[in-house]
């Protein structure tokens, strides 16, 4: 299978984050590249990134970025890729505030698909799913992984009742 | 072509913000339904909805709700689909804050991908360029779009430089 | 006595935080019982367990849940019972805001009794106080509890006297 | 039926919005009182009428106000009914923040059930649901109530097909 | 010489913060008295206490409170001296922004002399200040204390130098 | 009697909010003095002011201010009066934010006194507070303003009645 | 005199806006141009803009935009001249705060030099400013214009003392 | 060279902040001074270093300040420099939005160059730059600097290919 998806970060400073959204692919058979793209410090790469990305063969974005976090948008004016952005809570963020705002805020146009302030699992799993909405082996790959956040979950709903705690629902 | 994009919203009073994602649609040539979906007040509708949707062909699901707007993220804790959630102004939120905050925020394993405050016209446009990936004329259809985006642009710098404002870059 | 309180919150983290609802139940008379149930992991467990609330003798539904904490909203959506949300500052939640907006801001017809951040303490006492009305024994224990908080400030008005702080009030 | 639910705030400038918790529990078959009590101009009134409030068989008190809104609380201060706090965006608000956090942010040991900003109408359905909790009649009310709000957004899914709106799923 | 400022807080959780309004008080020549008083748990010594406070011979009282601060507004509610608010930052507060707003958004009629979050030192000082404007001794202190402040400038100014900084101006 | 309130404001633009300040010192028979006094466009006047305050026999500065609002917390760096500070609203503020933050969040050692926003009455009410410590006519005067806000309250219930409205706690 | 200022804004929509920066230029004897640049609907002709900016002679460029705001910031990654931004409270922005923080919070080594919200006309003064540091007589132009400012507040003080405000002060 | 850049500081507990300002204009070639000048604890400094800065041949002044922020503003209302102000999240400071607004939003007419919080070091680079417009070899210098800013980006796209990550892109 051919490298579908495109994680890219401001700064290997955001790897801490952004990896999450490489492992979650990874598990739900989708091939990615992971690589850094500065919107400030190589704004020339950002447009070449965006520019060649659909004839690479590319299929989504996933872009994180913090502070005045214009990485996402700008690769989003640029590409007619759907763009997913994760803002991440960066040292110099003022609570992820900024982070969210610059990158959620986009004018008509030119959206970007932006998920929670550090949810780069999520980016994964979205841009799995829309690769899923054509692939049906990582649309069933993600059917299944929802399935088993279920279980996680009465599994500890056990637990709970092994500790002790009533629970009459059950 | 078959029904691809579901628009909901929880009350026909998001109507006027949510058309803009329609209309869109229409424009790119993207097939639509579009109806009311609450979560509040209809929530087994809800749960139904999210269930059929992918056996329906739908591929992608629009959600629009405002204040704690619950919407969008349950529909994407039920379905495999993506699903992209429209953070409503409405007349109970508070500046648009818990629209946006209660859309976007979601925990790891059920993402959502929000678009700005009343974004309906982006959210639209995200996703045909989620069918575009596949699609090759929805896709065509988007970078055409983008494509008249920028010559709008241009026409204004012109009416600028006719109005009578020095432009010596163009 | 029956179990007449359900605590239930959206993943066993918020324990920690939700452990207080259980405690204050307990001394203050209040039969409960305690689970996980995950409105975005285990929507149709949740739907079940607002359906059936009522007819299991549940009186109150205290529901705990942090980020874009959609548990509460929807457990009121689905069930007459009064549902008490308590906003939890859970390691996804943006300081908190998320968690309080996403439960309070509940839209005209489906109340969410919210509490302060974090507070499941209150939480229980709301549940007592409510549970109070018509009970008298538990109203008796709401009305010694704070008494007793009243004591124990008198107690710490002492303290500081004889810390040497000079009090000519009391 | 004897009076259950009083209903207070802190001007009758917030009448506009509190007059909605009156008609709302006159629909739903519960006797309510309504009168001012400013928390901060009538400080031994509000004391007073706190003391008196069980003693007078009162079950819940709704109460509004609106900035730096201390009347729930302080009421929840001297009372062990539960108490309905509605933060009421004045014109003297900011967006109504003040309103909110100043009647949510109660410490441990004095809850006030908090509804979403100049949400009176859901503070009435609280009120009924918290007298329903042994009043079966009232509960009753509540349940048709909630029925009533799907009804009528079923309604708005027929209106929107006639509109013309394409709708696959009903 | 009399006590004439009363530092009160809503509990001794908050002695660490407001110890710093005692200590300055003393050192600007001012006589205090330091107590606990609680609007939530005790909220009938909060009212004997404003009753009180001008016949006792107070003339400024210093209320510290945080989360939802009634302590401060609801003694203003009730006596006619000034009232100094100290919005704490404790530990249920949300970023300090509850403590903030509940105690500096008072109504019209009843102002409360809002300090910066846990600026107690500052409340001692405006205190000190108030006293001074009749009490030629405090107003000399005050007045002293600021020329202090001035000086330990300047003396870091000479620091600075002393380590090397090239500083021209001086 | 002479001067001892001046009211100063950043712009006359801020007279319609300030104004309330003079007329409320009227009304407790306070003598003031108003003036336009901009921190920034007149800054050595400013200074002027400051230095001079005390030895013209002001006892208290109002300081009204909108944005980034110094006015009140620079004549506090200059003189030793206590200044309260008025966060004005005015056509380039942030919702008031930035006025509030920037005249109440002072360092230590340099109190600005703040109020509410747009509060300009309650500055002149808490003036009179400070003078009352000492002026026994103004005191009382204030004593008298604070028993008439609580008639106008008491007027307000008898309307409220008559209007139909049950209250059976008066 | 050669153009010395570019001004840009990502829509003729923020020219209402940013018109006061042109109009303060040309009163400060300041050649500029003004154009519409895009990020997000003309990234390449953005990208190009900065890049001949220096060579054609610019010594600072005026950037403008709203919401999500990466105009200002883009700019300043290609080009090594400073470059000024102003945050456009736009009808798509969350009461601004999404245009202050995507042009303030940019990263280390690429800075915007930010001005309050919609101050074009400040944005205007300060490229004065910055050619005023060695270009004489424009820097006498800006000392002049402070001047008049400090002359209008005191034609206002003038008014004010004919509408009969006390003024004890002039 | 002459000293051309003058760094202030309301404290000397700025100044692990602001030493990132020194530091980078000293790789960039440009001379600085660095002094303490408190516009709340030594106002008069504060006027007479503004007053004179320009006599003294300065061209740029960095003034950093935290919380109720009002050293930049201050030297921007005496002074006709360009004034690069740099927020500080200071200790008292409500996680650095005083210190954000107290500092960008100064009204018509005295505009102070904000940059991020706590970014001392882009206001170093925003400094040269300014001094870069006319002087050829700092010009150069922050172009060099800026050159780095991109060949260590692409350093770190190397490392991340060594350490394994897929990155089809370069």
């Amino acid at each position: 299978m051919a490298i579908e998806v495109g994680i890219i970060m401001g700064s290997d400073s955001d790897l801490n984050i952004m990896q999450a959204a490489a492992d979650i692919l990874k598990e739900l058979g989708v091939e990615y590249e992971l690589t850094v793209v500065s919107a400030h410090r190589t704004p020339l790469r950002m447009v070449e990134y965006a520019q060649q990305a659909k004839a690479r063969g590319l299929k989504v974005i996933i872009a994180g970025a913090g502070g005045a976090a214009h990485l996402p948008g700008m690769i989003a004016s640029i590409t007619a890729l759907p763009v997913i952005g994760v803002p991440v809570k960066s040292s110099n963020s003022i609570n992820g505030w900024d982070s969210v705002l610059s990158i959620l805020q986009m004018p008509n146009g030119v959206p970007v698909a932006t998920v929670a302030l550090n949810a780069a699992k999520n980016a994964g799993i979205l841009a799995a799913q829309i690769i899923g909405t054509t692939n049906e082996q990582v649309g069933n790959n993600v059917e299944l992984y929802k399935q088993n956040l279920e279980k996680e979950v009465l599994v500890k709903v056990g637990n709970l009742k092994e500790k002790g705690y009533t629970n009459a629902f059950d």
